[in-house]
């Protein structure tokens, strides 16, 4: 071999990367929402992390500039033929997906996707250029169920709840509400006026209200523009209160009671009205949820109904309605808290201990016999000294160390570590 | 909305996507994997699709030309900072890993990864660009001790006899024979007449026999360069028979016999020593192991162990051994020949009626009772006809559906689509 060239490794802003132990915490997440997500017949799917530039900016929107193309290294003509880039969210691919996979779906579709998504953000804490989604929707022919409106809040709610963080409680509206109310109070530039309220977490009334005021000429229709959207409890009869006329609106109060009448069973307080809620992205035209801490107003994950997914790709109306979870900015932030705990290094239950070559079949069966028994089980790589295979075990948070005999006739025995405990036992029957 | 320009979608070569009933085997596949891993101890590290391409360079070799890079569709002067590419396999982000976290890790540090691969290769049947591979690594400081060249293949049998896939066969052989046998042959260039000897099962015995004896010009000394790499079967008296003297060769064979020893748990004739496994990397310095269909000569995973893993990134000396098992290639090509038969299109086990809008809270409290008790259910998404609630369930495979009272006083019923049986059920009792 030649003389060996030192590159030292560094880590890439924005792609993270986790210790053992904490991303055996990141993985239970998975599995968990996973888990809730097939308790309510999601199927998964998994599309591939590229797809045709083309497909990403079918749609259009500024999305542009946080797209990831691939070259190949060594480039060639051959590589002219399609443009490939990372995709940035798993709406996109999802929308391609069911377009090009139609006529093998069964409708109404639902599916899940737990997969990584990619932008090309500018390094900054918090921003991840890498990051894992969990994304539920349901896509249907035409038209679309209230069901899944009040659906997909729950599956939701049980996700997070399945998770050990701190308290969530989702936030839901109606987006035919506020465009209603805009619409009976003869608002011109809807999309202006609603993209303004939806800065209200951000910058305040006040803001919100000279902006407004400044638009529309208009303080009382200012005033008017933020009493609606301040709304939370009660919400229908308080809508109504304003005096505004709208079927839209009426439709909007009417959807929004049927999916917070069916989230009823969800626990007291963890559902919430708020007609503050717009969700930026212009494409939700009823139902759009929000889910945030319970003791920080931190969005945390969100979604809504959308009349057409791929309108794009095919020719097909598809409503759909979907939510997603931002796992891995959800983790970092609680990983950069301290609220995530670290689990054991790795999970190994039980490490058999060697006692010599010699007897080296004999801790192996035992090893196997504990296996079989669904058991995750190391045997020690080597017979050296005990105490050198205990304290393997320490530092790697393995709870039972076992001793097969080291002389014929001995019986077997494991030690709780935890405790220092150290008992006869029989690899076949043994429970911990 | 705008018109709508429809851009139809293609699927891309080389980057797999499949539809729910065959992605559901597929990650079954995945969970088994995962499962026997772990059995075994070894941790999961996930670590990003991208590294600098420096990082991925680091090693040097010819890997260049299939590295896909990165570029932001709106490149700026920003993006100089560092060049990044998807890695093009999960061994060299695993030795940039143990490297950069050296001091946080406990060795020998046992790590699984379950990720996707990248390769800029031109498209191809067969070919893949993007792909799912599952290896486990054993790494240690210095040295790392026999025991582990047992233990891998065995871990990775056990994953194979997981999957519902034709029976397999483990090749083992350890490096140290070859290049020992040759160099007590006297033969000078033992990098090239090892890698003519790793082409006798694409290329025959005449052909290498050809090849080695114009560039040894020794026919006698060419066959019995031949004569090591065909023995199977106790394999050290054969090899001992050659009457070649050689101390790395000893060393070799004392190796594989420690390996073929602790392997005999394994089914008879599942695992098989094999002299003529060679494995082109060039890294490899002792056990080399290959996964083969025992009724087809195709490779189908492998791997071996290595002096020194990360030299590139750090200066300790990090011997390990390491296996890998092709997922993606295994599972497209089963696919492909009609060997894997689809699961359900969807993971739900009871599908719910909804009698009439009237009796949504019961049905829906049906349902959650059945999903607290872990069974995964849908509750049908509108009052429609019992016919069509049925066929929905036929359509997606679900192999139960639920009739709650249509009437007060009515009893719960469960219809077994199987065999068209239906009888009274207690959602908070009721087994499959």
């Amino acid at each position: 071999m030649s003389e060996t060239k030192i590159y030292k490794p560094k880590q890439i802003s924005g792609f993270p990367e986790w210790l053992p132990e904490y991303r055996a915490v990141e993985l239970g997440w998975m599995d968990k929402i996973r888990s809730v997500f097939e308790r309510y017949g999601f199927c998964n799917i998994e599309t591939p992390s590229v797809e045709e530039v083309d497909a990403l900016l079918a749609k259009g929107g500024e999305t542009e500039k946080e797209i990831y193309t691939l070259t190949r290294l060594q480039e060639d003509a051959h590589d002219k033929d399609s443009r490939l880039a990372l995709h940035f969210d798993l709406t996109v691919p999802m929308a391609r997906y069911v377009a090009q996979r139609f006529n093998d779906l069964v409708f109404p579709f639902k599916r899940y996707q737990i997969q990584k998504s990619w932008r090309g953000e500018r390094p900054q804490k918090g921003r991840f250029r890498e990051f894992y989604q969990c994304d539920i929707d349901v896509v249907n022919v035409d038209g679309l169920p209230l069901h899944f409106d009040a659906e997909l809040p729950a599956v939701m709610f049980e996700a997070y709840q399945a998770l050990d963080i701190p308290p969530v409680e989702m936030h839901i509206s109606n987006r035919k509400i506020i465009v209603g109310y805009l619409q009976g109070l003869g608002v011109k530039d809807i999309a202006f006026v609603t993209r303004e309220l939806d800065k209200l977490d951000k910058i305040g009334v006040e803001k919100v209200t000279k902006i407004l005021t400044d638009h529309l000429g208009d303080a009382a229709l200012a005033e008017k523009c933020l009493a609606v959207v301040q709304i939370k409890n009660d919400f229908a009869a308080k809508t109504r209160a304003l005096g505004v006329k709208n079927d839209l609106l009426e439709e909007g109060l009417r959807e929004l009671d049927f999916v917070m009448d069916n989230l009823q069973h969800l626990p007291k307080g963890s559902v919430i009205a708020d007609l503050g809620i717009i969700r930026g992205l212009d494409y939700y035209t009823g139902t759009v949820i929000e889910v945030r801490f319970k003791d920080k107003p931190l969005s945390i994950g969100g979604g809504g109904r959308y009349d057409n997914l791929a309108g794009s790709f095919i020719s097909q109306k598809l409503p759909g309605i979907g939510v997603s979870i931002g796992l891995t900015r959800l983790f970092a932030m609680l990983l950069d808290e301290g609220y995530i705990k670290p689990a054991a290094k790795c999970p190994t239950q039980v490490l058999v201990v060697l006692p010599s070559e010699e007897r080296r079949t004999e801790a192996a069966a035992a090893a196997q016999t504990l296996r079989r028994r669904g058991f995750n089980v190391e045997l020690f790589h080597s017979d050296t000294k005990i105490k050198k295979q205990l304290s393997y075990a320490e530092k790697k948070g393995i709870p039972y160390v076992w001793f097969p005999p080291f002389e014929d006739g001995q019986p077997h025995e494991v030690k709780n570590m935890a405790d220092g405990k150290q008992s006869a036992a029989d690899p076949s029957v043994w429970k911990i």
